[in-house]
């Protein structure tokens, strides 16, 4: 069995020590200490240096001095998202030497989420992930939809409470309380024959790209389920077995992409023409070629996403890619 | 590789239609078309029949005339289900029948959902994982929680929109409007020396069950690094490979349970009292005694539960149970 490779958002940098969510004066200790590391959004979109030539792009990181005023402000969203697992070599030098980086040109919150959240190594990935999920979370969710009043963040920024004291969500244990992750089934699906898989593409994709079909799991069903239904309404196309390969958080804002592959038991493609422009059956010799970048007929996704690396397992089970 | 059986709410005998969601004279035709079938919740328990001598229920079904009253008030919530994959042979004079039972003694909307939600048939607990979830949705998230505005019922009972012209969450598709699904790991985790394995229990518990431990996918996180923290978080055990098993709807209020096996590298158990009240290693014998009824020292969770099936898989995969 040939595992994909650990998922772009995907990867645990950072200890959460959730424990401590609930230890005020432990979060508020770290608050000032002058070890601890900031990063800042502004519209979901981290504050970035670069890119670079290769196009890459570098968190800004400030320490509190630099951020305390912004602090005191009562729009501030702070999330405590962990400490280093591995703590990195930082001389007080490094330190001063990125916040001057940052105090300058070059940097800046880009503006294309869909594209520049790409750009990040995948250590710091996985912290835009978690960071931007949360941020989102509370940039829809400052109402309580129980009752429709205000309510206060609490618990390092996972837990916003109702400040109606008569409201019902504050009765024992509700998920109105918590961020939201919304899981999604994404699935290649292989033909009977085995030697072709469905790709589909939306009207917003760029010119030649075709993916894998995607779609929310609903209230009261199974990974599989959702994989059947979606697959039939979006291409309807019929799906026997499902197996799940992997799984990518994808913060826009805030989903879990649950990453499967489908065995087809009909092969007639009728598209969703709401969701979907085209959906075809594409032969294996040409999604090898496309990967190749020889005789290329279409574009396949970028590598950060799950859609690419569901493609890429398909062709490496049976090639040599 | 062994597969275990389909879960319980799992299992789809609707088609759902979801394209007919946002077909208004279609919903409305079938809302008084003599074939259609309603089931009635209240306080998010269904109307039952039962419990038989087996402890086993069924759902009352009703035909419009006899809800039409109900569809007239505002408080009612109506979500439309899907229509019936098989088309069961039923003759009208069953519908009087199952009409006239549900008038009568025995019928009611059972109180306690962790044990009364476990007495339906697989084809009934699938409805009963899908309706349950949506109509929990709707009572908990009436008022728009990026305006604190009041929100109408739209798309079959699917969607919420929300009613100040001016609100954000109009512009665009934002989760906001749609049902929650909550996704959990849950998991088996097994010792190093692969014939043990780690079951907690909470405080709740019956008397002597304990089951796997489980917990919320968090924000920017994968099931295999959920499974990881929660493992480690609730007992102290850090956990190396994990594998996806299988899933289950869980409508208490609308979990996804995603299933895994995880391999232990460490062994040395310490307890979150705050979540479990014991937790420990239990060797695979003890455990298929368990499941045998022989020498029986602790219980494992009731067959509807992934949990068990979980365990029965593990047993399952090296011994003859
Ligand atoms: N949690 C959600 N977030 C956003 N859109 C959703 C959600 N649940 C259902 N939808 C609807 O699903 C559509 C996308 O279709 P699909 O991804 O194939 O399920 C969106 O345009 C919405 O109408
Ligand atoms: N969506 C959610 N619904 C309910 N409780 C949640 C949710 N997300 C986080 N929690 C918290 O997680 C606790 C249960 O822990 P666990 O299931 O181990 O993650 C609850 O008591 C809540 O404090
Ligand atoms: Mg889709
Ligand atoms: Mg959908
Ligand atoms: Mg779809
Ligand atoms: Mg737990
Ligand atoms: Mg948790
Ligand atoms: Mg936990
Ligand atoms: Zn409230
Ligand atoms: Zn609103």
């Amino acid at each position: 069995d040939l595992h994909p490779p650990e998922s772009y958002f995907g990867r645990e940098t950072l200890n959460r020590l959730s424990a401590k969510r609930t230890d005020r004066v432990w979060l508020e200790v770290k608050q000032s200490d002058p070890d601890t590391v900031y990063l800042l959004f502004s519209n979901l979109s981290p504050m970035v240096s670069g890119p670079k030539e290769d196009g890459s792009t570098k968190l800004c990181r400030f320490r509190y001095e630099a951020v305390k005023d912004l602090l005191q402000k009562l729009a501030t969203v702070l999330v405590f998202l962990g400490v280093e697992r591995r703590k990195k070599p930082s001389s007080s030098s490094d330190a001063a030497e990125l916040l001057k980086r940052c105090g300058e040109k070059n940097c800046c919150f880009p503006k294309t989420p869909n594209r520049d959240l790409l750009r990040f190594s995948e250590d710091e990935a996985g912290v835009v992930a978690q960071a931007r999920s949360v941020l989102a979370w509370h940039s829809r969710y400052s109402f309580c939809p129980t009752c429709g009043g205000s309510t206060a963040l609490e618990e390092g920024g996972y837990k916003r409470s109702c400040l109606n004291p008569g409201c019902r969500s504050l009765k024992g244990v509700h998920n109105t309380c918590y961020p939201r992750v919304d899981p999604v089934v994404i699935m290649l699906v292989i033909h009977p024959d085995g030697n072709q898989c469905l790709l589909g593409r939306k009207k917003m994709f760029p010119v030649g790209m075709f993916s894998c079909l995607a779609g929310f799991i609903e209230p009261g069903e199974t990974v599989e389920e959702a994989v059947r239904r979606e697959v039939e309404e979006e291409s309807g196309v019929k799906v026997g077995p499902v197996r799940y390969v992997s799984c990518q958080p994808w913060p826009m804002p805030s989903n879990l992409m649950i990453g499967c592959l489908a065995v087809a038991v009909s092969t007639a493609i009728k598209v969703d023409d709401d969701e979907i422009e085209e959906a075809r059956w594409f032969p294996r010799q040409q999604v090898i070629d496309s990967f190749r970048g020889t005789r290329v007929t279409f574009t396949v996704p970028p590598r950060q996403t799950i859609a690419h690396q569901l493609i890429r397992h398909w062709i490496a089970v049976n090639s040599n890619l």
